[in-house]
């Protein structure tokens, strides 16, 4: 239904250039470390899921076209894959748990090497290769858990209302926050689900409402601005999300427009989900107030397909993520459980 | 500095298209009411208070366009000039009280006349150019008036957010919110202004923008989902915006995603103004239950510059406004004075 994101196959990654949909669907294939940095953070493909899995095949790739001759220089090419990598976004915790995560694996088969041989060089690159594809079984087979978790908490003729793209498009799987309507729709929980379009990058319009309507789930696309009027006077009953970075206290970094809607949904009194694998949850930060905001470029908002909306040498503020505080979250879904970071009751009293 | 909006000279009116801006200045004329009336729902002109000043106009045109032999017949010719016009748009007080008031002063003048003469159908028409540059005028000094009253509201140091196009664009004067803020900045008491484009038309991005880069106000562009964000960490200290009708108890029907945020408004504790001259009062309407929402079409939200921006076959809503209680409001700035429809504290107890 939905196209592969990635494919791997022996030194040649294809992505899905989600640039281009829902008009086209093609690949772009990318071949080291540089080319997945510059895929990631040219939004070739995105999603904090999505980008923990390239950024794993990030490291055989570069691997692959390499011939150290040693396991020093082994472990340099490594530690430039993972600084390249790393440097592309931010503020998705999956990138920098997948280069972690990698960087370890590497690290530590070759602690258990004596001689280095090219041999033994590609037995690494194997194990490397295996390793990301696990990480990517594991974000399928987290997205499927999530999805059950999610769904249980939706009531039959649910109206519900999600942003951005944190679907199948985002990750190895059904999805985080989509995976969670597919599957309470699959359960007919579901009376209708609008997709915000998600400014500047338009991922609710380009991408969640294409996968809405390719699983068939009664939808409706909204600008941004509607979300208040439709809580109002539409009949939601759940905001789902998904989420780049969740700090120690439940506080939740996702795409810009986010913290808006969880201020509102307090309002309406609707409760706001948030879906995300644990590998999003950053337990060095105390709070969201020390998870950094990656700034993107101003023409990302005053160009929308190659044309320029706004008069010539305006300025744009665009802050491609937001923060949204552990009080206006009425549960964070991972595929460990379901968190909940105040109970209700406290939440109702902000209100 | 900002083009004039309509230019009327003897049976033509010369419209500003604003579809074009910021990129052309470009005139369309109109000829009749039904011309006027395309115009307005076609959106050349758009913005309540200049809604209202080329309706009235649409009555000289289109009498001027006629023939008629008595005075019977001259009543039916306006009572269809009033039908055609009242259904270009039905949100925008300012349309049915210009069109009402262009009835009433036409039926006056021809009950205070016998027999009919081609003569005296020239100088009822010339009656009504000179009414319909009168309901310019009086918007005119109305902007100018809530300028001021609107500016003593702010602080030296103001950082304030506007949405939508409340600016001379909108109005034959300086604008209702954007000739506050141009106003204040005037009066050194602006530190920056931040414009939320509001989609799907971008008149933030085309046109108040544009309006703060020619008044030289320091001023960045934001999408609409960007606004709560920078509520929370860029010092916003006033959201003022325009309306399009106000009910009795103050309730304020105006762009969609106002109502978003003066929810947002309030949760971060920053006051919310709505700048609007009195003919946008609707006394018939006890609440803003009673206002009319205008739906527009799903194309004006999947196309951006003629290019689908989502997949084919989606359903959009596009709901053109939005209502927001008057408990949200702070202050509603008219040219008679300022209006606080319930008191700073209470509004503070409702977050």
């Amino acid at each position: 239904m939905i196209p592969p994101r990635l494919i791997y196959k022996k030194g040649k990654l294809k992505v899905l250039d989600q640039r281009l949909l829902p008009h086209r669907v093609a690949y772009l294939t990318v071949r080291n470390a540089a080319q997945t940095a510059k895929a990631i953070k040219d939004m070739v493909l995105r999603g904090a899921p999505l980008i923990g899995c390239a950024a794993a095949w990030g490291f055989p790739l570069e691997l692959r076209t390499r011939r150290p001759s040693s396991w020093k220089e082994t472990l340099t090419l490594i530690k430039n894959a993972a600084r390249i990598i790393k440097a592309a976004r931010p503020t998705a915790l999956a990138l920098f748990y997948a280069a972690d995560r990698m960087q370890e694996k590497a690290a530590a088969i070759i602690a258990g090497q004596k001689e280095f041989s090219p041999k033994k060089y590609r037995l690494l690159v194997r194990a490397l290769e295996r390793e990301a594809a696990k990480v990517t079984e594991e974000d399928r087979l987290a997205c499927a858990r999530m999805g059950a978790l999610g769904a249980d908490l939706l009531k039959k003729n649910s109206i519900v209302l999600t942003h951005c793209n944190a679907g199948a498009l985002a990750t190895m799987g059904i999805g985080t926050a989509v995976g969670v309507i597919t599957e309470a729709h699959a359960r007919d929980r579901i009376k209708h689900a609008y997709s915000s379009e998600t400014r500047p990058y338009l991922q609710g319009a380009r991408l969640t409402i294409w996968e809405l309507q390719r699983s068939k789930v009664p939808s409706e696309l909204i600008t941004d601005n509607m979300a208040a009027h439709l809580m109002k006077t539409a009949g939601i009953n759940a905001i789902i999300v998904g989420a780049d970075r969740i700090a120690a206290n439940g506080d939740t970094a996702n795409k810009i427009g986010t913290y808006a809607l969880a201020v509102l949904a307090g309002y309406h009194k609707i409760p706001f989900y948030v879906i995300a694998p644990t590998p999003t949850i950053d337990a060095s930060l105390r709070t969201g107030e020390e998870i950094k905001i990656e700034e993107r470029s101003s023409e990302e908002v005053t160009f929308i397909n190659g044309r320029l909306v706004a008069p010539k040498g305006v300025r744009a503020r665009h802050p491609g993520f937001d923060v949204t505080p552990a009080k206006l979250i009425t549960a964070i879904v991972t595929e460990k459980g379901v968190i909940r970071p105040v109970n209700r009751a406290s939440i109702k009293k902000q209100f």
